[in-house]
């Protein structure tokens, strides 16, 4: 792992180096851990744009509580106890050989921390603006990524698949409950923990693209949406699928094949070099077609990793293309306000030729 | 409820006219909840200073995920459904009579947010830095609030006392397992969840004060620290107590002894107006005065509410004396490397007279 780390720290370097920035101040907790592998709830990074060979100057700081897990996790950096961690490291880097254009994310750093860390870094390194640089980095994922994105896809895939063998999807129990049943079979599956809030809506509800579980019971004959994920080793995977509890009615099925055939357009425009926009169009289109565009609320989808949500975004709006690696979900959904839903979700990864498919749960309409 | 929120929006007003501003602009999503009851993962709230009639020209907004919840939630507040929300309210705003001081909440809104605010506010509406604003007034809880923490308090307390008679917290088990339990037993006792990761550190991990539960197996003799709470309505609760698997050995016994004593000092040093760094001393003095200063890691303790860590902090550093309605935390911890540590912990209300012990927990030595 540390030469996974040291890799897109030597990544990085370069795109310091075409932006002429001597350091970079890493302070959102996933760049650090996707740059160090530190996983401690309180850290930053400075990363020297000329360290290629020693990596001198570059500079873990955490705080006294991660001493130890610290040293652990991260052997190969020199590291700096003191808190708060992001003006540390501008004062300490003051000593020696100071960087003159130092980024920072200004995606990140709030308009007060600003005025503390212009105070620490002093008159002779400038702060300049670097948002996004590290998350660039991050769309498209490398191999360790990719197999604990696919642990965090198999550990929804087989709670979900438990759940419904042990009868744990059916009319009578709340909506509740059922997310509490699958998030804890989601532990036996290996996940840490859920990836975001499990959302789990039946009948009227499943018309609500984000609901929360409420005691509302699931009863014969709704559509039960259930949309959650795993977190493995800090990746997300993301999966929606929809049920009927019961003999569908016609117009079940037919919004369940309308989205089914939504989202397999979407997943067949995932091509290298494919704008994102035309990954969304791909899927609204069909949607489009069948007079129901107006009910389908969101974007096709979105990158997924270290957060739930992250670039690129499968969107109308969105910008940028496929490279191959990038990991995203497409997930389009049509909601019949006061009647109900479908949204059918997988995580795949960008490939050549085809995408991978991370979420193996059948996409059939299962009747439960 | 909507009265509770309008007298909160009426205190903040006063806040606002005393600083001569004419608006803030609200973008921390638990200051939006405090001051509109709104729970979704998107919003933000435009509170005029001179509305206190009709409140006029308040604005709370969301975007269409939300539009029926929002409805319900603040039935009593304009509503803006839009996307990015705080641009879109200062843009909103600038409709009829513009306010020409808006405070914004420069401890939150990023170095790039503000670029986007001071566009859509426009040239005649100054933006003014204004942070911590609602957390001040978030510091001294109303009735509301105790109750939510009271809840909070009683599911943690119930799910450990399940947890002990059930035989949960005995040798074999892993750090993990007990997390497990414990957090599926506060679910049944009404909790929304967590309400922080849970800690569980047996033998020598005792010593960490922030330990991850991992694989490892409680063993006869280990001192086990337990740091956990419940997530009720948003209000989260925060208890540690420590015990031993078996009969103390000598050091053990002393050490727990010591710790309670200093978390006895903290409790009653908990008085109105007392000064925030004498709280922390009272009870490092009793600490220090053993010969174990340097083994007290921390500060004694932190406010509590819709954050699990926030105003006032209970430590030498910390600045400020205690309201009567504050809800705080009093944890001394004394960490032996490589041995084992004990940490109490209470969530308190600050109240003329005693305190209020909301944790109710015995804090004699429970050997198990």
């Amino acid at each position: 792992m540390p030469e996974t780390h040291a890799r897109r720290r030597a990544a990085l370097r370069s795109r310091l180096r075409e932006r002429d920035l001597d350091a970079l101040l890493v302070v959102d907790l996933r760049n650090v851990r996707y740059l160090t592998g530190f996983t401690g709830s309180n850290a930053a990074l400075l990363v020297r744009a000329d360290g290629d060979a020693d990596e001198a100057g570059t500079v873990l700081c955490t705080d006294g509580r991660y001493l130890t897990q610290s040293g652990q996790q991260v052997p190969d950096l020199e590291r700096l106890i003191d808190r708060p961690c992001p003006p540390a490291l501008l004062a300490g880097a003051r000593a020696g050989a100071p960087p003159r254009r130092t980024g920072f994310e200004s995606h990140r750093v709030t308009v007060d921390e600003l005025d503390t860390l212009a105070d620490a870094a002093g008159g002779g390194n400038e702060l300049v603006r670097a948002a996004g640089l590290v998350e660039q980095l991050r769309m498209v994922k490398d191999d360790t990524e990719i197999e604990a994105l696919r642990m965090a896809c198999a550990a929804a895939d087989r709670a979900l698949a438990d759940l419904i063998e042990h009868g744990g999807l059916s009319a009578g129990r709340t909506e509740r409950e059922v997310a509490r049943d699958l998030e804890s079979r989601m532990l036996d599956h290996g996940a840490d923990g859920p990836s975001f809030e499990s959302i789990v809506a039946t009948g009227t509800h499943s018309a609500v693209p984000h609901h929360r579980p409420t005691d509302a019971v699931l009863h014969a004959g709704d559509l039960v949406k259930l949309d959650f994920g795993a977190l493995v080793d800090g990746y997300h995977s993301d999966m929606t699928r929809t049920f009927v509890l019961g003999n569908p009615a016609d117009w079940q099925q037919e919004l369940y094949e309308l989205v089914a055939a939504a989202q397999a357009a979407g997943r067949a425009a995932l091509r290298v070099d494919a704008d994102v926009s035309d990954v969304d169009a791909a899927a609204r289109d069909v949607v489009e077609r069948a007079g129901r565009g107006e009910e389908f609320l969101h974007g096709l989808g979105h990158g997924v990793g270290l957060e739930i949500h992250e670039a690129p975004a499968l969107a109308k709006t969105g910008e940028g293309r496929l490279s191959a690696g990038m990991a995203v979900t497409v997930e389009p959904g049509v909601y019949l306000s006061g009647r109900g839903g479908v949204r059918i979700e997988d995580t795949l990864v960008v490939r050549d030729g085809d995408p991978e498919l991370l979420t193996l749960t059948t996409k059939q309409l299962v009747v439960v």
